[in-house]
């Protein structure tokens, strides 16, 4: 019963079949082989535009790449307080933008909103040599909390961006998940609605260590790759990542494993809700559930094997516990959960 | 024909195969997986000490992330003018060091010798602040012009680099094929002749992309798991990157592979030796031949799908280029190679 | 009627004059002068101690330079959400630290409390690789909004980041106003409560130029002549800091001067205190005062020549505007300044 | 008798009544003073040309800030293999510019020649994501070695510059001296020679520590001042950086004390030149004079109390040494240095 991050399952039989095919022969390095164009062609397509997509191998990469390629060294990025880039990256943006400042906005559910955004670039006077400069917003895409953004919502964000001249990047470590969530384009999801920078994540959803970079305008782009290759992401043999990336966008199959870990967390968190004193505490949109058991229920569920993360110290007899479910959690696993959190 | 690089070539059979067996099921994230566990045993058996070691994808990542951890920013890296890390990396070393200096020493064959390092350490006042301050010395093996140190001559550079306060980095991106062209253990190439620290290559040889980051002592490795996540270097899905290593480990496939590599470049360049007005440029004691042809002959190759690197401009009528073998080259493009050269 | 900052005023004569005795004859470079040395002497007879001094001629240098030699690149350095550091130094810290990360803890009347403090490191796991290790907490006496920390709320919070491993700086660019609130030894207020390292400035307080890092502990000390001289803050002609410095510590002026700017800042509250509709908003112990008046008062003021700093925009008909004195305000400003705003 | 550097020297009393007078009364600080305004008028007056001027106080912040400004961080900057930034910054430019490389190229005389600079811009592929890509060219006048460059050679290697790319900065730390040799003017010594940005030098000629960054084209100067702030080298009294540069402007004294170094150099080098044994090692230009002398006669001047540097270790039984005047070193001292110089 592992529910510590959908980073703890595997990866699919189709994408480790596309890795055995690429092993063939040889292949031009660095991304300029077949497989890391098709991979090209098939975002464009998906994405209804022509984009610019690196491969990178890990979302931590992804985003700090990208966000210092669109942010200066006297920049400001806008983000959640409990988002990734601000809370699980051990500093990596501050790392790849020399020195930028990261900005946490508290917001509910995990998703910063309009109004504090707008109350935080209040402090940053445009032009002053002293402050750093708004340069980014950047938007987790389901968020770290589990719940999704509307179209809407990114437009309405992204519109206080454009206003202050900042770009705005979408952190999409769990993009799959957000969209089988809404019923939407990916093109709605992000461009549409003013996204400029896509870290589009594949290794949470099934992938072994896939992520693709992708600018919605090429202006945008400007010295990425020697960022890339300067801080040692420019993989010699790229067709094996571009080879997951492929055969992840393969058809349908990513949404559908993206709504399959969705349907478990609906059904974890539904199981759980029905169990007296027990909380579930962010609404349930994507593949993540955080709910508030009482202290006992947590310490039988970890002595019966259940893995998991508390998130935060326990508090009046009750901790707040993050479960993740994947495209492979078992589906019984879920039911003995909630099964075992049922009997205390 | 594909004698551009190694890393040109795709992956051995064993290491598709470790993949798909480490896809099952669930196992903690970030390395503290069981096959990582298993790579550090058999790494320590290997080098027959306690070491530490640390996977990474690229060797780009392995050299900077192993160079910022034993080096300052106030610190000067002495290596081989036409080295990697000079040369390759678009100042990845500099950017992680966070500025520190790359002193280029130039050498015969691709090695530093160690008058040219006394030669200009002699520039560099310990303690005299205007002065970056010798840090470490990096040696590749093998080179990059297909030469490979001796232990002894190892020992002797570090020696030198001991005396003046400094580390000793190995770019081991081609360990493989210097240990195969040598008599010795492991060991008796690294620590044992004074080298604490070692990019161990498995990518070029025929993982997909797998590279260790080895110290031999545990004093030195310090903040360098914070580097690495900061880098965007920790994966979260390790038991990848670890199963490739651990198949590359399993038995004695990696020296095999790495002396059939060497075979093949000493059999193009004994093939090509014979032809008259050809001259093989640097001694061939891995897996890369540097020889000089006539620039028709240079054409000639390209025209019937030869692929290599140009290492220069032509000079006097002739072109010196660059041939790497691998693992994977057919022998017979070895043979077909020779051939058409030779029928100019 | 500038009440902009202090140091929109100059220079002491006292300090002009010592520049002038410096300036006769050779005398070494880069702080190997008797002046540097004799500054070192004052300084540990000051506080009592044998303590490191290097002079530097900002304050944003000092803090800089001070938090990057105590703080790893993965550190956390705790401070006051609106202290000089995080605020108004265009992101420096992050720069010099190599990507650090300041977290902003919010606390009444501009102080840090420990509370806060101790919420704030709830949410950093010891050890744990994906989060910024908690480094060093950074506390501004004065603060930015006027107020000065006891040395028992100094000790409570230095224990607080003892307990978490932490070393504490202290940006003393208003160390002299701080302590002459206090009735208490420089020692008392730094190291004795637990202070680490200080940014000592003068320039606020009358020199053209000129602060001090003092490091109470030689241990702590480590690579910061090198980040000093590596970021150009080794000056050549280093008599001509340290002889400002020099004259600064000469007998009492340093306290008086300081005494003279807290005393008007006091005469400005208590005459404004006195007008209706207008309200003091945080506790004048130190040079400045935050104060909030009626708009048209604001624009009445501004017209007739009085310069300052609104503190935020307009808020239910009144401005938070600060205003500054320093060791030069002309008394008869402070005087006019309340007559104009009674005379609304 | 100290030759040991034109900064050991202390500042023209016009300076210092500067900064006296520049002491009395508010201003508005960080540069947006008057004085700071005079000075850029000064200079676009001075360099027939409107101009951007940044004031700071080290040359080894004008230079790293300039080059910062110019150079990305995969950029390579080349400059004479023992210029200052290459060699005497402790890798301030390496820090500044996040992780650029300094590729540095031999050359006569302390000079870069053209046909060195082509030979090294041939290594590196326009476009080669691996490879840092030329950004900068970086000349320093008068050289280390004491020389000057005329304005053909500056256009000459200033063409090699633009065929490429590149932007050419000009270390101007003894700008005067090597303009005080020529017969030309400050404009065609720079712009109208193809030089973008100039540190201009007025430390070492009587400054107590004041430098102007100068762009040419108001293209070049983009985020210069969020640099400058960043690194802590935006000083709040601007006013008493431009008091020292106003000063240093007014009239041809500038040129006159750099006259007068010059002369000294050339008395000192004639002087030395007539004694048997003696061998003047470089042109001599400007105000340095590098001379070989016999060990036993270095010895006597040392212990008759002449202060100096020595260029290298001993070599032949002879020492390189090298002999730096100012504008103030006694023209006795001269003499009496040429006198213990020949007794030998």
């Amino acid at each position: 019963m592992n529910f510590a991050s959908d980073n703890a399952y595997g990866a699919w039989p189709e994408i480790i079949a596309a890795i055995g095919e690429a092993a063939m022969g040889p292949a031009p390095s660095y991304g300029d082989d077949a497989l890391t164009a098709r991979v090209r062609e098939r975002l464009s397509q998906l994405f209804e535009r022509d984009l610019v997509v690196h491969p990178v191998i890990s979302g931590t990469a992804a985003n700090a790449l990208a966000l210092a390629t669109l942010v200066p060294p006297h920049g400001a990025i806008f983000c959640h307080a409990e988002s990734h880039i601000a809370v699980d990256e051990c500093g990596a943006p501050e790392f790849f933008t020399h020195g930028a400042k990261l900005v946490g906005i508290e917001g509910w559910n995990g998703k910063v909103d309009a109004a504090g955004l707008n109350h935080a670039l209040a402090h940053f006077l445009p032009g002053f040599v002293h402050h750093v400069q708004p340069a980014a917003l950047s938007l987790t895409q389901a968020t770290e909390l589990g719940t999704v953004y509307t179209p809407g919502e990114i437009a309405a964000l992204s519109g206080v961006a454009r206003d202050h001249g900042m770009k705005v990047h979408m952190d999409g470590a769990r993009f799959a998940n957000a969209l089988a969530h809404l019923a939407c384009t990916p093109a709605e999801l992000t461009w549409k609605a003013g996204v400029d920078a896509l870290s589009f994540g594949a290794t949470k959803n099934g992938a072994l260590g896939a992520e693709a970079v992708i600018f919605f305008h090429h202006d945008d782009v400007k010295d990425f790759e020697y960022r890339r290759k300067k801080a040692g992401h420019l993989v010699s043999k790229m067709r094996f990542v571009s080879a997951q990336l492929d055969a992840y966008l393969t058809g349908e199959r990513w949404i559908r494993h993206a709504e399959r870990a969705n349907a478990l967390a609906r059904r974890l968190a539904d199981g759980l809700a029905a169990i007296p004193g027990v909380e579930i505490a962010h609404a349930v949109e994507a593949n993540a559930v955080f709910v508030r058991l009482p202290e006992a229920t947590v310490s039988r569920l970890r002595s019966r094997g259940a893995v998991f993360y508390d998130w935060g110290p326990p508090a009046e007899g009750r901790t707040l516990i993050r479960l993740v479910t994947s495209f492979a959690t078992p589906e019984q696993h879920v039911d003995s959960f909630i099964k075992l959190a049922a009997d205390g």
